[in-house]
């Protein structure tokens, strides 16, 4: 049975170990011992943020599953609050047993449970099988994704 | 001479009427007297969140644009801040005379004064002039935006 809880500064590894192996995190992401601080830098910021949650979702004790809810007020749509979700994946030792839609299905339920009236995600157009993941489980990509790295 | 500063409580009113004088947002806002109480209480939770900045453009006095900016702490792309770009309006009086863009080259500074590696946005793919205008100031509509009402 997979169970989901917020990550500790100890799943930092197994997470970044998730992030790199993939297609397009392996170009952009450093798993290396130790971690860049980077990684811890950026924990420690999500972990002191009541807006920010990094959940990782365990097989028992192993985390075979990650990802980060953001929690935003927002003024647009008379002022509700928006889940956003990054970061999604699983290890590749359980894919395909539905661990990614079991991780997107308790976000949507953590999202109404934080009062938010939209949840979204921004997915990569090279990602043609997430995109179809996605509007599965019932995501509508009604918007263009735009992005500029500074 | 555009300026730009954090909105106050004392500009929710403009803030809102230009939300709902645009073609999605009359569909969704709700600009009345007095306005709507979720409004203001988003108005406060955003004040009160270091990570989320409600951004007013000043003519004079006037306020003629706005826009929110959330920046958050994200454990991919090595632990990077990204900067996300919402809401962004300038009012119909002043529409052409590049306070759009102005808006939007000040929130990219803002977002490297803020340490961000990338500033994001998504926009309907119904406002085909604003993916242009998207692109022209360098943004590349890489992603999906998926959305869910919840």
């Amino acid at each position: 049975m997979i169970t989901f809880r917020a990550a500790s500064a100890k799943d930092l590894n197994d997470i970044v170990q998730m992030l790199a192996d993939d297609e397009l995190g392996s170009t952009r992401e450093r798993y290396e011992t130790p971690l860049p601080e980077s990684y811890i830098k950026a924990f420690e910021a999500i972990d002191a943020d009541p807006n920010n949650e990094l959940i990782v979702a365990c097989l028992g004790e192993e985390v075979v599953g990650v990802q980060q809810l953001t929690f935003t007020p927002y003024i647009t749509h008379q002022g509700s609050w928006r889940a956003t979700i990054e970061g999604v994946r699983t290890a590749a030792s359980v894919r395909g047993q539905g661990i990614g839609s079991q991780l997107i299905e308790w976000a949507i339920e953590r999202a109404k449970e934080r009062g938010c009236r939209m949840i979204q995600l921004t997915t990569d157009k090279k990602r043609t099988d997430a995109l179809r993941f996605y509007e599965r489980l019932g995501f509508q990509a009604t918007h263009e994704g735009l992005k500029m790295k500074l």
